[in-house]
């Protein structure tokens, strides 16, 4: 396996040529005095094609130019351009900013930005134009990642952290997970649980151990530097990822973006999604099998079920059944329902069925 | 200092003693042929008083009376009774619960719940009646506290954790905090901070090292675990706390509730409250002094200043003129918004400032 450090150097060294290669073919465009453009990959509806293969959405080959012969084009090319300095600046002293304080840095500037979604805008566009994430570029989501627990060895920069004794609540994914190196680990598997609440219940009954297993508390909706990681151990370190999530349309699509990515990030799905992930549970049959207190769906449940079945990603057995099945009985149940039969009862008896299963 | 393990091991003697009192009381009155009854003190409104010798809201006098001989009270005191047995064996099995599974073990009960709100009451009432927090009763709330990072070891269970070797977001506080010994430290302050991107901003500037201090990330509205990590360094450590916020009327009450506890939490706001941290900013003075860029106070911003303008808790020279000069000049300012003069200015300008007056 390559050093994960030079392999980082690697990808900033890209980045930084990236960047300045952006500048560099608008001044060449002027030299040969034709009227510089940037080509800027769309990320409309219309140019998401989900990759049965791939096992996840990408961009198709749509694309829009932004050209400086055209006057409502011309700010947004300077921003662009101002931005990607600012960018090759936070790279070369290897620093990071979130895209509020960049938002923020750019009220300095001559071409500043109306409010943040205009600067989130061209922070995108800035990505897909140049085929790299925005933590490529120095860009961090303000969100801190899942926390992790169990037999792990990870090395940011010269230290070294131990996920079994980083304390109750475990190590914390830092949004500049891409540069923490895994240098050992004594685990058959990953199972990420959605709330904070499971995970800690995972620790006091020592599911680690029962299940020689890292154990993820995702914090709802997967932060991007979790499915980072997750993507990283499943296929740098060969370990299955289960993901077990709230029994219903939200707990299933929080599953989902994990495994196949999000339609909104097409063009970075290739770093973020982790196809090989297994949604364990819970499932509408769970909800049947085990008897689980629940409530009713309500009407936004119902109809996000409804969309989520049209959806390619869920476009298999499974997901079918499982969505016919919740649809019909009318009830959503949460992971931490199976405490009715006692707090111990998920890992002592659910995990170790539904791993077996699989 | 009394060893940490022994002062908790102490203090659940206290709570099993105490939740069995709650039972041996009732069975004394059966046995005397008078009819049980549990004293509740009262948590409304007209019950809560601001202490100003203490600093923060306590509760009053006042309590209401739970009898077995008032048919409508039956069920409640057989709940009570019920939950304070559960606890009785969370805390001898050196458990926890949160009080999501406490809503489901109570499925299996012939007293359930309604709902969680149900049970989240009687919660509360055994916490104000045996005088003892939830957590002392092995109930934990769900979520996770802040981050921490800088030159503070801490022990827990036989773990030793350095929270500035636990990776770059951090050590996590966790509910069980209580339980976490502090073995050593190395620093003069403590800084808390709304937002992880500040808190990442921060640690990327090194301000642990220019300011020997602990940096503590917030993420919002603090949790209870890390109010009582914030009391614990400031008492157990001496160490003066600082907490810098965005300037508008929810980072000031963010920071207050740290500062003198809240008013829903008064029966326990003597295990939460810091009174002798210290609000270091954003002050509406900031905004003008530090020409931030801002945005414009919406009628929800003014209605909550005009709101926290007669709370005894900002009954002082400094709250009353900074609320009225925000409401003045109608604007409001996030944390990030230095990032105008650069990333490195918080760190390089404003805090060195700040402190400076403190």
């Amino acid at each position: 396996m390559q050093n994960r450090k030079e392999m980082m150097e690697n990808r900033r060294e890209i980045a930084v040529n990236k960047l300045k290669g952006l500048g560099a073919q608008i001044i060449e465009d002027v030299n040969k005095n034709t009227v510089p453009a940037v080509k800027v990959p769309s990320r409309g509806t219309s140019n998401l094609v989900y990759d049965d293969a791939k096992r996840y959405y990408v961009l198709g080959d749509r694309y829009g130019k932004r050209s400086l012969g055209n006057v409502k084009q011309v700010k947004k090319i300077a921003q662009m351009v101002t931005m990607a300095n600012f960018c090759k600046e936070l790279i070369r002293t290897n620093r990071t900013a979130t895209i509020r304080e960049l938002y923020y840095v750019s009220e300095g500037w001559d071409v500043d930005f109306g409010d943040q979604q205009e600067s989130n805008i061209v922070g995108e566009d800035l990505e897909v134009t140049l085929g790299m994430t925005r933590e490529d570029l120095g860009l961090m989501p303000e969100e801190d990642g899942a926390s992790v627990y169990g037999n792990l060895i990870l090395k940011d920069d010269d230290v070294e952290i131990n996920a079994s004794k980083s304390g109750k609540s475990g190590y914390t994914i830092s949004p500049t997970i891409d540069d923490v190196e895994f240098i050992d680990h004594d685990v058959q598997r990953v199972i990420a649980v959605e709330t904070m609440g499971m995970f800690h219940r995972m620790v006091q009954e020592k599911a680690y151990k029962k299940f020689d297993t890292l154990i993820v508390g995702l914090k709802g909706q997967a932060a991007r530097a979790t499915r980072r990681f997750l993507k990283r151990v499943n296929e740098e370190l060969n370990l299955p990822v289960y993901v077990c999530n709230d029994g219903d349309p939200w707990g299933f699509h929080i599953a989902m973006v994990i495994i196949s990515g999000s339609a909104k990030l097409a063009h970075v799905n290739h770093d973020l999604a982790t196809p090989d992930a297994k949604f364990l549970g819970v499932t509408a049959s769970d909800i049947i099998n085990y008897d689980l207190p629940t409530d009713p769906l309500k009407d936004i449940d119902v109809l996000r079920l409804k969309e989520l079945a049209k959806d390619p990603r869920y476009n298999n057995e499974f997901w079918q059944t499982e969505i016919k099945k919740m649809l019909k009985i009318g009830k959503k149940a949460e992971q931490q329902s199976f405490s009715k039969y006692g707090l111990e009862y998920v890992v002592e008896t659910y995990f170790p069925e539904k791993l077996d299963v699989m």
